[in-house]
């Protein structure tokens, strides 16, 4: 997936790249560029100036072994750090700092772009995530396509009433004996409802087989499918706000170390002893030591996210092919209506105009976009814990 | 009416007539002729050569005043004169000796040609008479018009029922939270439903208005007319019987009469005497009274058959016009009928091909011509009892 997504070029009007280098997103949402010539990658925007240093994208996060880290006292809490902010122990780039995202795929209003935060429920009880949205969305298509069906049922049953009642009509000996060439006139006139029944009867025969049956048994596993979907992504949020509150605790551990180191070095200040020159060397390695356990979470809080990221991205990209896909049949089977109420042509066809005018202009896209627009839920997307 | 029908020309192929003669049909069936400068009319046919005598119409039967009639012993029962014989009291020609009687209308198979004899009724006990057979037919017509007003009903209930049933599926909020441009589809697709029962329910509507109430309205008081008509005839035959019961009641008076005088004349061959001779003349006054009374019970009894004569053809020739009339009206109904259908355009069009061309075919002079082979009673008419 990763693969088809940063591969989209993504363009920067306001200052041309040299021409070897194309700009891309990566599935975190930041821009990154790609020699085309060499193959060689890097976050920083490459000037037409040449020689200018450029980091590996697969270095972004690490530091030289045995570094020790020191966090500032801002730095010691995550939710106050400037370059970002965090939701539901899911953290997103601060505006300020990041004034831009680009979207993952412009104009298209994809479901990959819009539900990444969380939506407070119509009833204002608890939250709902953009998934669960999505998901939703999912099983209202559902349910329309199974009562559209129930509607076509509806509708042959109405048909198959007014042959029924067609057909014994024109078995009814009335006015039987009439004889002569108006006699036989009128026995035609008899027969035609039989003929008109006939129409009838093939036309909800038609209609069931080649409307209400593909709407009933159209992904008969689908409530199976969503639920699978909603654990796997479920499993993978709580993995996040398990990694997140580790984060959480090591940064807390650090800061604690932190503040004994400094503590031991004071006391150094006040007096000179070995014991506290071991204590202050017993204090740098913990502290060392909560730096590395921090390190560690973040970079499994960062492995987290970007996992769920993935998934997320994957999978609302699936609910919005289902759509586009459940559209499309209904679209195509009510389009087989009307041309099985024109080969019937049993009424006026200029009643049936509109409907037909309609489902040309049925557009999976642009419900899509209606739809997303009414119901999106954040567009802003998780990025890394950075240290 | 005997002037309308006295003027159909009837033409005699085998002997041509003097240029200004033409030949005409007598309500009684014979023929006579007019001559068409002098308006000159007489019962023998004129022949070319000039001078021969004609005798006029108005004294056929009629006898100069004071002669006695003196009837031969076949002519003492009128059943057994050749030229004619008794049916239910009405004189007919002898086939034998008026070898062809031309027919009122010929080439049209009217009414007016057919019921002259009495029919066996189709249980086998007693006889009805042809015009009772054609007060059927009439009956029988007014009951199919009614029949198909019945199944007209029948279908408007049907159409109502549909209509109904649409627009209230129209009406159910299934799959109404379809969003989007697949909902207008959808939305609009329900609403068709709606305008189709429209066009159901206007079809109904019409059909009411513009065929069951044509057909439910059409002669409403046509049995008190056929009833006024079944009395009128009846009436006449009935007079008619009864003068021909006067006729032969006088008939075996005369006989009687004649008996006596020749058994007087015989009396006065064995011995002369003056009471003899008394007795002789009286018994001649009484035969020639009762000669004059024949005659004028001839007379009544020619008249009563001539009134019903005239009558039967009015009638028949009414019921007809009726029937026609009926045909016709239906005719034109049933077509409405299936105009209303394309405009409704509601069926295959083929369907209602076949009845549109049978009732282009709809032909009230064949059907009548078809039901009168089938059930006339006889087509020779009734003759004035000749002495």
């Amino acid at each position: 997936m990763t693969a088809s997504l940063g591969q989209l070029p993504v363009d920067d009007i306001r200052d041309p790249l040299p021409p070897q280098w194309r700009c891309y997103m990566s599935p975190q949402g930041r821009r990154y560029y790609v020699n085309t010539t060499n193959n060689e990658t890097t976050w920083e925007r490459p000037s037409s100036t040449p020689g200018t240093p450029k980091m590996s994208l697969r270095h972004k996060n690490s530091l030289p072994a045995g570094t020790a880290i020191y966090l500032s006292p801002s730095e010691l809490s995550i939710s106050s750090t400037s370059s970002s902010f965090v939701i539901n122990c899911v953290t997103f780039p601060s505006l300020a700092c990041m004034p831009e995202q680009q979207l993952l795929k412009p104009n298209e209003w994809s479901y990959c772009d819009y539900f990444w935060t969380d939506k407070k429920d119509p009833q204002g009880n608890g939250c709902i995530t953009g998934f669960e949205v999505l998901l939703q969305k999912q099983l209202k298509g559902k349910q329309m396509q199974k009562e559209m069906a129930e509607f076509i049922r509806e509708r042959i049953k109405i048909e198959e009433e007014y042959a029924k009642n067609l057909s014994k009509l024109s078995q009814i000996p009335l006015a039987s004996q009439e004889e002569g060439t108006l006699g036989e006139a009128w026995a035609q006139l008899k027969k035609s409802l039989a003929d008109e029944a006939e129409v009838h009867l093939k036309f909800s025969s038609k209609l069931q087989s080649e409307v209400e049956k593909p709407f009933l048994t159209f992904r008969e596993n689908f409530k199976k499918d969503m639920k699978r979907f909603d654990h796997h992504i479920a499993d993978l949020r709580k993995q996040l706000v398990g990694r997140y509150a580790a984060v959480e605790k090591a940064r807390k551990a650090l800061a604690d170390r932190q503040k004994e180191l400094e503590l031991k070095t004071q006391q150094l200040e006040i007096k000179l002893s070995n014991k506290i020159e071991e204590d202050i060397k017993k204090a740098r390695r913990k502290s060392t030591q909560a730096g590395d356990d921090l390190m560690r979470c973040v970079d499994l809080y960062n492995q987290s996210q970007s996992k769920w990221f993935e998934e997320m991205v994957t999978t609302s990209l699936e609910l919005e092919r289902l759509e586009l896909e459940r559209v499309e049949m209904i679209r195509q089977h009510l389009c087989q209506y009307t041309t099985l109420r024109h080969e019937t042509d049993m009424f006026n066809q200029s009643t049936m105009e509109p409907v037909d005018q309609l489902l040309q202009c049925v557009d999976p896209a642009k419900d899509r976009e209606l739809w997303v627009r009414e119901n999106k839920t954040g567009e802003i997307r998780p990025v890394d814990i950075e240290i």
